[in-house]
Formats: C-alpha cells, structure tokens, sequence
C-alpha cells in the first residue's frame, strides 16, 4: 500500500516521494484564501456565510492581509481631495483597502494615477448592486480628476458560461450601457470588452502575456481553486484580468508610460485576482495596483449570499418597474422587525439583519435621515412595512432615472466609450 | 511516514488517497505520444533517437496515427497539380499527411484552401535546416496558388526561454527576412508576430479563447507533458498555435469567412499541436486542418538528433561564409565511409547515415546526379572526401544566394509582409 501511495504520488507531482519533504515547485501559494471550518467562503465565484448579518468582514480582512478603512484614511482622503468623502466610505462600504496610502501620497505630490474597475457580462440584466462599484468609481474620478478604465470581461463569461462568444460580446456592450448611465465622463473614460479589446490594443497582449510567464498552474490553483480538468481558458485568464492593472496595456491613453500607478475600486471577492497581480508586478518591473474593497450587496433574502443576476427575485434589477420594485421589497425583502406589531413596538427591529435598512444605507444619501429612520426601527416606533415604504421611494426613482439615462445611450455614444483613444489627459 | 504520504497526496491532487485508485480527473489523454522503452522521442522540444540512421518514421505515422505519403498520393498531387512533384515529396522528406486527399478533393472541386506554416524565432541565428518547410511551402503555394499565413511564435519563445518580449519580437522580424528571402509573393504571403499581430486582428483573439474553452489542462498534461509548475502562458500556449488553421483568425485575408481549408506544412515535431486542433475544430465548428509532415534535419554531427540552433557546429547557418561551410562540412559532417581508402574502395561507403549525403537528398535538387552519386559512394568509387566536396559546391552557391536575397530585403518590405491586408485572392 506504500508502495501504491508512492506510485500515485509519483504519477501526480512527477517526482519521487521523500518523506517530510513537500514536493518541490508545489508550494501553493494560498494568500489566505484557505477557509477554516466556521469561516465565510469568499472568491471570485463564490460568497457563502452563515450568519445573517452577512460576511464578517473583519475576519476577512486579516485572512486577506489587506488593511481596514479607517477614520484616519477617510479623514486623509478629505483632505487630499477637499471633497465630503463618499457615504460608502462614511459608512464602511468600502471597508478595505491596499496600498491607498502610496496613491494618496503620490496624489499629494502631483504624480498621476488611474482607475481600473470592471464587470463580468454575464446576462443583460444587472441588478442594483452592480452599481455599488460603478457609483463609487464615478465618485473618485470627479473627486481625483484622473482617467478610468473599465473592463467588461466577456472572454471569462465565454470561459466559464454555456455562451457563445457573440453572445457574450452583446451582453458586454449592454452592460456598458448601464455603466453609460451612471454617468461617467466620455472624455475621461475607456470602457472596453476583452474579446474586443485584445485585437486593437499593442500593449494589452504583451502585459498578458507577461503575468502569463510568470504565474504558475500551481499558484492559480492555490488562489483560484482551478484543477486539472478545468479549460486552459480558465487557467490563463487570470492574466486577462491582472493586465488592465498596467498602464502600458492602455498606449493610446498613457502616451506607452509603463510606471503609472492604479488603483482599483471592487468587490472584496476579487481581490484573489489583484493579490496574484501584486505579487507579479515587481516581476515584470511594473508598480503594484493599490485596492479599494467594497463588501457585498445582499440579496433581497438576507445577507448571506451575494445577489444573483440569474434569480429575478433575489435582486432589484435596473430594468424593473416601479410596481416591480414595489412588490419585491415588499414580498422579498427580509425583514428584521417581529412576528406581530405588539412585540415590534414592544423589543424594535433589528437593523443588522433587516435588508431594507441595509439597502438604505447603500442608496439614502441623507445621513440624517438614515440615522432617524435607524433610530425609529431599532425602538419599534417604525414597522417593517413603513421602512419598506421608505425603501421603495428610495429606489423607484433612482432606478427610473437610471433607465431614463439609459434610453440616451446610443449606440453612438457606447462606440465613443469604447474607442481606444486618448483622454482628456496628457502623460 | 503513511500519513504524511496521505497528506501530501491530498496537498497535491486536493483528493482524499484511496488505495489503488488514481486521482480523478488525472486521465491522461496522450494522443499516442507515451513512448516504449526502444521508442524515439519526438515531441515539440524533443527529438532523440539511438539509430545513427534517424528517427524511425514508419513507426512514427503508427504511433502519431496518421498517413504515409504514397506513390499513390504523390501522383494524385502531380494531375492535381500539372506539376512534376517536389523533390522533398519524390525523396519521402515530406513522408507523412493527415486528410491531404481532402484538400485535393476540396482543390479539384474549385474549393478554396489556404496554407499555414510558421517559426519560433528562438533566436536571429537561422540554419539551413530551418528552410526546408519554407521552400515546400512557397512549391506548395506556388503550384495551388493559394494563401499563405507564417506564424512566427516569439510569445513561446518570450515564455520558453529567458528572453524579453522585445528581444523575442526582434527575433520574429530578422527571421521575417530570411522567410521572405525564401522568395515568396508578397501578394499571396501574410507574415505575423504573435505579440504584433493578437493586438492587431479582430477575429485571432476569439478563436484562441473558443480553443482555449475546449481544452483541458489534463489534454495538455498528456499531450505535451506539461506540469503544474509549468507557467500559465505555457499551459494556454497551445490554443496560439492552434488558431492561424481557421480562416476566421484572418478576417482581412478571408474577408470574415469561416469555413475555408487549411493545410499544414510542418516538420513532424509540430504535430502534437495540431492532433489538438483537430480533436477541438469540430466541436468549435471549424474545419479540421490537414497537415504535411517533414522528417527532421539532422545535425552534422549525424541522424540521432534535430539540428540545433545554439550549437554552431551542428548545421550550416544562413549567415555562413563559403570558407566556413567548407571547414564545417570537411571538420563535422558524419561520414559513412569505411576507417581506410582500401576498405571503402572495397566495401563501399553508407549512404543510410552519411550526413553529407542525407544533405544531398534535401538540396541537391538533379535526381539522375544524386542517383550516380549514392551508387558510386555504396560501391566505393567515390570517396567521403569527394561526396563532401560536391556537398560543399552544392552549399555554398545555395547559403550565398541566400545571403544575397536577403539583403535586397528592407524594413519597408519586412512591414509590407507582416501587415495584416486583403491578399490577392477573392473570398
């Protein structure tokens, strides 16, 4: 049997087995994203807890090694900036960071910077969520002044989804009509579909192909979960979205200049992506992009998962009607008020667990108010049927604006986002 | 000791060990290239064989499973054709095919096919060798008169070798010159850098990422005997070879058409990366390509081995004078002959690993005087100096005409080859 077991060692790692010893060049290279038994499962395709309150993120922090938010980064961040910093830094939002510090230090000293953020295609249909990133972004760039690029990874959606890549290149020029409308400056902007992008860019190719060089199968494997009978699309990939990092993938913007620094707003799931893309830059000579996490917006049903663009039911999608959006808080939204109005008035809700406070503090800009309606529904005097009212006055003109926006993206206009061009920017 | 085994076993397959039972997902699909005890070696980076004669190729088309190149096939291409058959086609050094009767069909048909070869440009250096698929290819294109797409693959070598990706680009595009010099028809000819040309094309890019999803790292393991500490850029690697066989990845050449044929050209070596390709063209909706195999070029030094690039006495370079071909040839080139002139008078010498007559077979082009030649060296009237004289005489016009063709050929006319353009054939 020892025998046996040396053999498949053997046929597995192609070397001789030597006890104590692991194999050689099988070092996995984790970054923390190994998950003990009573930990919250967090990568780029999966975000599972069991608590209500939804993913401690302080936990998470730590297990990542990125650094909290703290009062003294936002408070840096107004005065860099001169501006009142966002409700989703006020409010931890965006809780994590990596590296912010270095980009406001080079900010303070006039050195240039740009945004990188982006989007899987995955259907037509994106949920209020997926604005959270895009909103944010857009606040950065006012408040900075510097370029942004975004990129739609249609080539993963293809890789990972029962899709054709025509579709998911349609999929990919809707979703930036939605981006469109959140209202970015064309002059400051590039938006750009990998499938796209790839054929028209002479610096994009080569960075990829430099992460390519130097990540391992054994490292994607450690950081990704990826195995052996995954597609070499998928093993490769990672590069893909690790290149935008690199302001040399962008000439026509940069002018070529490699050694400008990024920074990228996202969701805390994919952070494994820019840890890979940090450990290489100095590898390959480039800077290392500094990071911005968001938490994640919960489904209607709780916080527990990440909202799902293919349920109807566990999101707001931006193309909902009023009477739509109506219905769904009312019947979906999970509730962290009591079983009758007596024991409500009586205990109060429970705003760490009620989805349509939570949605409140992604969407009511009005601290104040905010504050009020927290304060009301924790001592009972408000129900969850008036919160939820609250929430749906929040969002049926928000999201018919987004789609009044919307309608005035022309295809024209996607073409003018989507164009490798030069910014109003020199470098 | 057992439980550490067991443990290190789960590290690396991510499975519980269960006696006797392999990884799952570890199938190795091998395509034919896992190799008995006596077996030659033959793979992409590889070539070994313990007969002075070479590589065994009857036994190779068993194993790689595909066709000899008959008498009957031969004369096919001849009424195809009009043309008296290449000599490289009449001498069996282009001995092997895989669905060649499909294009002729296709061809006779008035179907149109295109041709595809390529180069990596591991270094500016390029030997005689080298040339052989060249000039079949440019007789291939000029007797269908069909289009010609040269890949020239310096992302392998950027990822093979300890190389920049300037230095490999560079490589790609001083190789371009000694192609051209091959003398083939700008018109008719498009040359390409991977790390030039992804960033160039609409249609490669997406036919990389269709193969790269059909592909598992498990199929790359077996066929090309990759590792999990092998680089992601290797690993995806394949799906780059293996796109220029679909028309499509040439939009301006086939004006966005799909479906037309394409044929191979290539030394033997290369077929692991189109075994690939065909096994994922149908399930892509693509057009198998056909393929012609040449044997190798073998070393000065003799048979056993692929002639190589780093060893200047291995082979006969472009850039040689006619003093060093002559030293070279007269110093290293592998006789067959007998220890003394008595015993080669008597017994003859032998043609079979005679590198200076293996030589002759490729570039001296007169059948009647290679005939005289082989039948007065194996009766002993010719002796190993004078075989190597005619060599020499043979060499040297042929690496000087060389030498004077490519210097005709500019920077202008290199960029005229490599830029991607309507070809001058209607699609």
């Amino acid at each position: 049997m020892l025998l046996s077991l040396k053999l498949s060692y053997k046929t597995t790692t192609g070397q001789d087995y030597q006890a104590g010893l692991p194999p050689k060049d099988l070092v996995l290279i984790n970054n923390g994203t190994t998950k003990e038994e009573d930990e919250d499962l967090v990568d780029p395709w999966n975000v599972q807890t069991s608590n209500a309150k939804g993913v401690d993120y302080d936990k998470l922090i730590v297990r990542f090694g990125s650094s909290k938010i703290d009062t003294d980064l936002i408070n840096r961040i107004e005065r860099a900036t001169g501006q009142k910093p966002h409700h989703f830094l006020r409010r931890g939002i965006f809780f994590s960071h990596r590296d912010m510090d270095q980009v406001l230090d080079a900010y303070e000293n006039k050195k240039p910077f740009y945004l990188y953020t982006g989007r899987g295609p995955s259907s037509q249909a994106m949920h209020v969520g997926h604005l959270i990133p895009f909103m944010f972004t857009k606040w950065l760039q006012e408040v900075f002044d510097v370029p942004l690029v975004i990129q739609l990874t249609d080539d993963e959606k293809y890789l990972w989804k029962d899709m054709t890549v025509e579709k998911a290149y349609e999929y990919a020029r809707e979703n930036a009509k939605d981006i469109i409308a959140c209202g970015f400056d064309v002059n400051k902007t590039f938006i750009f579909s990998d499938l796209d992008y790839l054929g028209t860019s002479a610096g994009f190719y080569k960075n990829i192909v430099k992460v390519q060089k130097h990540v391992t199968f054994n490292q994607v494997k450690g950081i990704f979960g990826f195995t052996d009978s995954d597609c070499i699309g998928k093993i490769s990939f990672p590069a893909i979205q690790a290149a935008p990092s690199f302001s040399s993938s962008f000439p026509q913007i940069f002018n070529g200049k490699e050694n400008i620094q990024c920074l990228i707003p996202c969701a805390i799931d994919q952070d494994p992506y820019f840890r890979m893309t940090r450990d290489v830059a100095p590898r390959i000579g480039q800077p290392k992009p500094a990071l911005l996490h968001s938490v994640f917006f919960p489904a209607l049903q709780g916080a527990q998962t990440k909202m799902s663009a293919s349920d109807p039911n566990s999101s707001i999608f931006l193309t909902d009607t009023p009477k739509q959006i109506k219905t769904k808080i009312n019947k979906h939204a999970f509730s962290g008020g009591r079983d009758t109005i007596e024991e409500h008035r009586k205990y109060g809700g429970n705003c760490e667990v009620d989805v349509s406070f939570m949605y409140l503090t992604f969407f009511l800009e009005d601290d104040d108010r905010l504050e009020q309606l927290k304060q009301a529904y924790t001592s009972g005097e408000l129900l969850t049927g008036e919160l939820k009212k609250v929430l749906i006055e929040t969002m049926q003109p928000l999201v018919a604006a987004h789609q009044e926006r919307r309608k005035q993206v022309t295809d024209e206009i996607v073409k003018q986002f989507m164009t490798p061009r030069k910014l109003a920017f020199e470098f």
